[in-house]
């Protein structure tokens, strides 16, 4: 029976050193060369079988491929370049080693389209579900990261597509915005910016509690997914689909200017001075509030 | 009911800037100035429940201490400096936020040993049960990484401590030998180093493989932990723990010089041309085949 060894011997043939990983995976530890002049950023971030997918619906490819992708919209928020990344995967006592190679390759498909490596990890079965974690390092390369932190009152709030109803299958499938991160950061006009994971309403509060301003957001510009009208059937209108749905991860981001048209922003508010997040409706000005994806203790 | 923010909040409490950290958790992701002429070493390894421990048993801060210190101990086996981590928690459902900070304060007391920032992570509940994966950050500091690769015929192999029978209880307290490792690596002498996660008898075995070396071990030398001869009642012999036993987190090196007798090594063999890993005991030179942890797929 083949078992952690072979799956590890498996990985290595994967493996390429590089300018900047001179020792990939294989060792306690990989080697990164990492140029000074770079900001090293760092993020995190896991999927849980039952939570984030299903895995008798989602093959492991998907699977991979969306812990990955949720990494790399973690960079495209702060505006860096996805450097490199490693893995932990905790396997279902039975499972095969051909479905652990899949989830592998999943993560590198999504990982390739940004030229990050996958330089270590850790593999091990448990009497448990599949949880997969992956983090990841970004550099800077030239564009001051962007926080959550720099939005001040009365500058533009924008989003870059459609929102809601991402559990039809985009959460699944979503395109990690980092060249449109790269290419509006480089603008200097963005003042903040977050992947949208928790849902609109959720995301501009981080975005207003950090930056100390407030919001007000308008209605009828905020972009409705195809998806948020077909979930229509459970009762909850389109709209609320795309003010509360998680797992877009559109970003959302805050700019001190108009954005030229070349770059992907849909107007959908402004930053204020009085705190809390309005919502501008046809009846008047209403609280905003947060409905979007909690863990609960 | 507290959620995850209430609780990323006392995260963010918890949290300090330095030279090193301008920005730790509460971002998408952490930002850290690298100093460029260090090497950045990465790392990543889980506990889960179950298989590194048991949380019916062990409680929160130990689990939370032994993951941490699984990585501090990767960073002992490069002889690294331990410099930034970040954690993923999965919960299980129902699980208080008392445990989730409990968990954390363990990863930090395990850390804060090192001047180790744990900078950000990502917790969530699930319907599963309790894993925890660290990745870690590791600086060269001025001595460069001991590989497992670099050990050549005709070299001592040492141990950092006496071995077997983890499982009895240092499986969760042990002290990684970040210390000692930069103490032997800053020697010039150590060629190759692994840390004792395994068992003695399979990480030899990694060593000898990426060396391209045999291995010659003294049965009469090898260090037995007490544990080992208490561990004699399940059938096997102490000696057969301590060859077999994985967990113990002492560093395994090869030296090309005998080692100054103010560092910490019990002579147990020398790597030989010749391949193979065999022992030496009073009826004669037997190949030592790998009896120690390796997860089945």
């Amino acid at each position: 029976m083949p078992g952690e060894f072979d799956f590890l011997d498996w990985i290595r043939s994967q493996q390429t050193t590089s300018d900047l990983v001179p020792l990939p995976a294989g060792d306690d530890m990989a080697i990164v060369k990492w140029a000074g002049e770079d900001l090293l950023l760092v993020g995190t971030d896991q999927v849980l079988d039952g939570v984030h997918f299903d895995s008798s619906v989602h093959p492991p490819d998907l699977i991979g491929q969306k812990v990955m992708n949720r990494n790399l919209s973690d960079c495209a928020a702060m505006a860096c370049l996805p450097a490199c990344a490693v893995a932990t995967v905790a396997l279902p006592k039975g499972a095969e080693i051909e479905y652990a190679k899949k989830l592998y390759l999943g993560m590198k498909r999504a990982a390739d389209q940004f030229d990050c490596a996958i330089i270590g990890g850790d593999t091990a079965t448990w009497p448990g579900k599949l949880a997969v974690t992956v983090t990841i390092l970004g550099r800077s390369a030239g564009i001051p990261p962007v926080t959550r932190s720099g939005a001040r009152p009365n500058q533009h709030i924008f989003v870059t597509g459609p929102l809601g109803g991402s559990i039809l299958g985009r959460h699944m499938t979503f395109t990690p915005r980092v060249r449109e991160a790269r290419a509006l950061a480089a603008t200097g006009a963005i003042s903040a910016m977050i992947d949208l994971s928790d849902g609109l309403s959720r995301d501009i509060r981080h975005i207003c509690r950090q930056s100390n301003v407030g919001a007000l957001l308008l209605e009828q510009n905020i972009p409705v997914h195809d998806h948020s009208i077909e979930m229509r059937r459970d009762g909850h209108s389109p709209i609320e689909h795309a003010l509360h749905d998680g797992e877009d991860h559109e970003l959302l981001y805050v700019s001190s200017q108009p954005i030229p048209k070349e770059f992907p922003g849909i107007l959908i508010g402004w930053t204020t001075a009085e705190k809390g997040v309005r919502l501008r409706t046809k009846a008047g000005d209403i609280p905003l509030d947060p409905k979007g994806w909690e863990h609960q203790f």
